[in-house]
C-alpha cells in the first residue's frame, strides 16, 4: 500500500560536457537544486498543484513540464494509473546551464518511486527521466539526467551497452559557478554549433577526452589543466555569454584548473582543487564579470558531489 | 670520441589509432620491425648505402627517405657536420599501416645518437624522427613515431604541453594483424576523411576515446570491447581493404576484443586478451580472408611491447 504522506525528493545542478567532453561528462555538485513533492490525490491523471522558483514563467500544464512528462513516463512504463499531485520547488535557474530541467525529472520520478514503492533499479528511473529531459532540452542526452541521479562524474555514452560509466573524482575536487542571469536555450544553443566538426577541433576534442579520464585516474592536475578545453561548443556560444572570456581569464589566473562554459550556458564553471580555491577562484570570478555593465549574475561554490538525487526526511509538521 | 664502428638499431611496428583513437592512440608490438645499420665514413652528408627488405621500391635518395630525413634534422639540430653511412632493413611493409615509415625514421636518430654519442633525451629524438615521419606520411603525426621509440600503449597530443601520455597496458593484452599485401598511402587515407566530423560520430568518438582510457584503468575488457569502435576513419576507408568486413566479423566471432584499421591501413588489427587469444583469433582472420580471391597475407602475433627501439648489440664478427 503507497504511502498517504506526500514524499519530496531532491536533485542537485549537474555540469554538462565538463568543458572538454561535449555530451558526454557530466557531474553533479551539492546545491543548489530542484525539489520535487509528489502526494496522491482523488481522481486520475497528473496535476501541478504549484511551481515556485520560476519567476512565473514555467507552465502548470503537466504535458510540458520535464517534472511530469517524466512521471508520466514511469507511469506508463509500470502500467499504473493513478491520480497524483506534484509541487515543484526550482532552486536552479531555467536555461542557465545547471542542469535545471533534468534536476526537475530526475526530483520528480524519485519521488514518485517512493510515493508508489515501485523500487524501480536506478537505470529505469534514469530512462525515464530522460523522457522529461528529452521534452525539455531537444534530446535524449544524459549528460545532466544521469548525474542528478547517481551524483559523481560521469561518462555518458546513449546507446553503448555501457551508457553511464563512474569516474573517480580526485579528492578535493570543486566547482565555482557563475550563473549570468539571462536565458540561453539548450535547443538554439546546439543549433548553433551546426552538424559537423572540423577534424582537426576533433581530434583535439578526443584527445583531450582520453587525457582527461587518464588525469582523474591518475590525480595528475596539469595533466587535468591540459584537457579541459573545449574545442567544440565554446567557439560557438562563448560569443553570447555576458562576460565569458573576462571571467574566464581571471578565473584561470586566479588557479582554477579549468574554465569553461557549463552546459548549454550562460552559466560559467571553474574546475578547482578544492574548497578553498573554488572560494577564491569564485570571487574573482565574480569581480571580473561585475567589472563589466552586465545582468545581475550568482555565484555558487561546490565539491563535487558523490551523492546524486534523494528523498528528503518528511518535515516535521508540529514543532515540540 | 665516436665509435669507429658501426651502430645498428631497431624499432618495432606500431598500430596507430588502436581503432577508436584516430591521431591520438598508438601502441607498439614487440616485432616485426625496421633496422636502421649507420657508420662513420670520410668525406662529407648521407648516403644510403643498402636497403634490403622493401621489394627494391624505396629509392636511395638521402632526401627521399624517413630514416636519412631524421638523421638530418638531428644533425641540424645539434649542429653537427658528420658524414654517415646508412643501412636499412625494412622488416615493415611499405604503405601497410604498421608504421614502417616511422620504425625506420625512429631506428635511424636512434642509432645515429648512439654512433654520435650525443645522448639526446628522449623528447628531442622524437622531435627528429617526427620529421622523417613527416615527409613520409604527409603530417607530423606521433601515433607511430611515439610508440615506436618509447614502446607500450600512448597517448598523443601533439602541440600540447603533455604530447605523449603513457597508458596502462592490461595485463596479457596481445594483437594479432593481418597484412594483405596491397600497399595504402596514409596521405590518401587521410585525404579519403575529409576535413569534417559529423558531429553524432565526433561525440560517440570522443565518448570512446574517454571509455577505452577509463577501460585500461580498471581492467574492464568489457568496456574496451564497447569503446574499440570507428566512427571516423573506418567509414571511409574499410571498402578499400580486401576482405576487411569478413576478417572484422571473424575476429569478434572468434573473441576478439576489438577489431578495426591499423592506422591508415590496409592491415587489420584484433586486439586480444592474451597471446593464446590473438593465435586463435589471427588464425581465423586468415581463415576468413583467405576464404575469398585476395593478394597474398601475412599474419603477425604480439603483445603490446613495453619496449620501444633499441641499440641492438654488435654482431660477432668471428665465430670462437
Amino acid at each position: 500500500m503507497s504511502p498517504d504522506h506526500p514524499v519530496t525528493a531532491f536533485a542537485p545542478a549537474t555540469i554538462g560536457n565538463v568543458i572538454c567532453g561535449f555530451d558526454v561528462f557530466g557531474l553533479a555538485i551539492e546545491s543548489p537544486g530542484d525539489t520535487v513533492t509528489v502526494r496522491h490525490i482523488a481522481g486520475s491523471g497528473l496535476r501541478i498543484s504549484s511551481i515556485r522558483g520560476d519567476g512565473g514563467k514555467l507552465p502548470l500544464d503537466p504535458a510540458a513540464n520535464a517534472a511530469t512528462i517524466s512521471i508520466s513516463a514511469l507511469l506508463q512504463g509500470t502500467r499504473q494509473t493513478v491520480a497524483m499531485e506534484v509541487a515543484l520547488e526550482k532552486g536552479l535557474p531555467l536555461s542557465g546551464g545547471m542542469g535545471g530541467s533534468a534536476a526537475s525529472a530526475v526530483a520528480a520520478v524519485v519521488a514518485a518511486d517512493r510515493l508508489l514503492e515501485t523500487k524501480l533499479p536506478q537505470d529505469e528511473l534514469l530512462s525515464y527521466a530522460v523522457e522529461g529531459e528529452r521534452a525539455a532540452a531537444g534530446g535524449a542526452h544524459l549528460d545532466n539526467v544521469a548525474p542528478a541521479l547517481f551524483g559523481g562524474l560521469l561518462l555518458v555514452r546513449p546507446g553503448s551497452s555501457h551508457e553511464v560509466v563512474r569516474l573517480p573524482v580526485p579528492s578535493g575536487m570543486s566547482v565555482a559557478l557563475l550563473h549570468p542571469s539571462v536565458e540561453m536555450s539548450t535547443k538554439a544553443g546546439r543549433h548553433a554549433i551546426g552538424t559537423t566538426v572540423p577534424l582537426d577541433a576533433a581530434v583535439a576534442q578526443w584527445g583531450n577526452t582520453a587525457a582527461f579520464v587518464h588525469a582523474l585516474h591518475t590525480n595528475d592536475w596539469d595533466l587535468l589543466a591540459d584537457a579541459l578545453e573545449d574545442r567544440v561548443a565554446e567557439p560557438h556560444r562563448a560569443n553570447g555569454i555576458p562576460g565569458f572570456r573576462e571571467v574566464r581569464e581571471a578565473a584561470l589566473s586566479a588557479g582554477a584548473v579549468g574554465c569553461g562554459i557549463s552546459g548549454a550556458g550562460p552559466s560559467i564553471v571553474a574546475i578547482c582543487r578544492d574548497t578553498e580555491g573554488a572560494a577564491h577562484v569564485g570571487a574573482i570570478m565574480l569581480s571580473a564579470y561585475e567589472g563589466g555593465l552586465r545582468p545581475m549574475a550568482s555565484l555558487h561554490l561546490s565539491p563535487v558531489s558523490h551523492s546524486g538525487a534523494r528523498v528528503l526526511p518528511p518535515l516535521a509538521l508540529s514543532a515540540s
